[in-house]
């Protein structure tokens, strides 16, 4: 998508040297623009782990491209299998909540356990790499044509009226590779010169919301408005939300679904003034091997000062502010579960569906096997 | 409460200075603790329009040492009555929504037009208001000494395991001018030895929660917790939480209650879960002459600049950091609305009754005539 008017994905391999991954600093955003190195599974591990990637879908595909620096890494040609399992383990316990991680890494690891030669390997690592972000985008891609038929069909009620999308966190396309998954029907709408506008929850405490969604809808010229966590239900009990649309994490085979904490708040808010709450995600965010959110999915615990410091620009640099007494204890859940009979539906790269195992299942039949 | 070990009431008039009303700045708090003198009615008007005083209650209060200020105005005797007026006029255009501060100054305003001679207005005035400070302390005491039994019975039911209370904003003595709505059943039960601990939503955008509750709760030795105000939905599903206690800066006749915004959503949450909601006020929070809280509170809006900035610590000073693109657009509603139906109970200064008019009429028959 669009940064100053310039074409990216968030992340890539560098254009003449082969031995670097390049992202999109996210923890500097929306202040500065700057493109951080990867050289390494350890360089990787560190930019999941604080969150200069994030994102489910990206996460996947850093993950992706953290095997491939392995394979680069000196080890005999013996060890190397042992290395990139090492590798592979060290990468999924970066951040336990999103199911792409393991999913991306399991499969990519599948297929080079099958090679024995170092200089195929890192071929076919790489390989591999490029094809998970391409079928991210072009999952991405699906997501937004089925989701747009939802946004067509709120603004034809509206008779052209605006159409205001209430979504929390960034499931755009700074967490994906290109487009998003939330973001996707926006765009394609946007495109398409349906008139919408965006509430952006600002989605404390690490604000990717403030930060992350506000910045690249700015990008595209999208009209948006940041809000408080807080006021969603206020906005959905006055009318000013016609369409709640979020990310997910990983969502069970019955389709209760985790994604940033608060998501669960909107879900509730929504389904006490009837306004359709759906999540928008790509095949590889189902963990199809899980039925009960609320008991099966693991949720990340974070350090506490993301929530007692905020950081932000003041001077012309980040800064990181206490908010509360110096002695405060804190708390940092970084997803909640929304359960299945809140959510309308789910918008994924193969269509949209009700959230439960039976309609998972007619869209997903090869995965319940 | 204390301050540091030491007596303080967040509103009071100089020992020695009867022209100075002193008031502990709530701006700089938890980072510094201020006094600040207020000498006119405009110092009044500035200080609860920029929150060096807020809370329902409070604000009350400082209504009617603002008119108390006003009396001390060099006006010929004439014009006082008129000046009297405009200066309520002006003391009630400060903050729209808490009901305390209309209330509060008709009353005085009630008495003072009755009286001609300029030294028994002050003197009436003076009166008036730490009358008005006493009654709101009566009146938190007894709001203490009925939401207590809630607390004890949640402790007698958990076999004296330890009771976890989860708040929104500051119902605290800080909002009020001595022990406060919500914290006063709380520091009751503390008092009696009840183990106890209190989920601190951060209450963003001001963060009245992460500064102000966390810092007073912290000075009178409860245990606590702070959490951004996405997390206590996550926190009701698993159990963590045996009791919502949020305070009101309105209530209707009927039950439907005005709080800090993101009230509703942690009200929408303790439905979800069979948690209890209770909402603690004094008589003088509820307005008795509207039905439809949805339709006729009206919804302070305040400045963007406290939902695109922070303000916090840093570097020993009190900083505020941009948390989002320079250009963004954002709104700030100061409260929502909590329909009655999802009320478990008002914790009152004449009693708890359940959030319905037929229940209210019954503590409060003189207010239905």
């Amino acid at each position: 998508m669009l940064v100053y008017g310039k074409h990216y994905h968030s992340i890539w391999l560098d254009e003449t040297d082969k031995l670097v991954v390049k992202v999109i600093d996210q923890r500097k955003l929306p202040f500065f623009f700057e493109i951080k190195d990867l050289r390494s599974v350890n360089d990787v591990y560190t930019a999941i782990k604080e969150m200069v990637v994030r994102g489910a879908p990206l996460i996947g595909a850093a993950g992706a491209f953290g095997i491939y620096l392995a394979t680069l890494e000196d080890k005999p040609a013996a060890d190397m299998h042992r290395h990139l399992r090492q590798s592979a383990d060290l990468l999924i316990s970066s951040r336990p909540t999103a199911v792409n991680l393991p999913l991306v890494i399991d499969s990519v690891l599948e297929r080079l356990m099958k090679i024995a030669e170092v200089n195929a390997l890192k071929e076919a690592a790489l390989d591999a790499a490029l094809e998970t972000c391409r079928s991210e985008i072009e999952r991405c891609r699906k997501i937004g044509v089925h989701g747009l038929e939802i946004i067509k069909d709120i603004s034809r009620r509206k008779n052209g009226g605006t159409v205001n999308i209430l979504t929390h966190c960034n499931a755009g396309w700074l967490a994906c590779v290109d487009i998003g998954t939330v973001t996707a029907p926006i765009y394609l709408a946007h495109e398409k010169g349906i008139p919408l506008h965006v509430w952006v929850d600002e989605t404390r405490p690490v604000n990717q919301g403030a930060r992350l969604t506000a910045w690249e809808l700015g990008q595209q010229g999208i009209k948006y408005t940041l809000v408080p966590d807080n006021t969603g239900g206020h906005l959905m009990q006055h009318g000013m939300v016609d369409l709640v649309l979020t990310g997910s994490d990983r969502t069970t085979r019955k389709g209760d679904t985790a994604n940033k904490i608060g998501t669960y708040l909107k879900a509730l808010a929504a389904r006490d003034n009837d306004i359709p709450f759906y999540v928008a995600l790509p095949e590889t965010s189902f963990d199809f091997n899980i039925s009960d959110g609320l008991a099966e999915i693991k949720i990340e615990k974070r350090d506490s000062g993301e929530v007692t410091h905020v950081a932000g620009l003041e001077g012309g640099e980040i800064k990181s502010v206490r908010i509360c007494p110096e002695d405060a204890c804190a708390e940092n859940w970084g997803f909640d579960v929304t359960p299945a009979r809140l959510v309308t539906g789910l918008i994924t790269d193969r269509g949209i569906c009700g959230a439960s195992e039976k309609d998972i299942r007619k869209l997903f039949p090869d995965k319940f096997r």
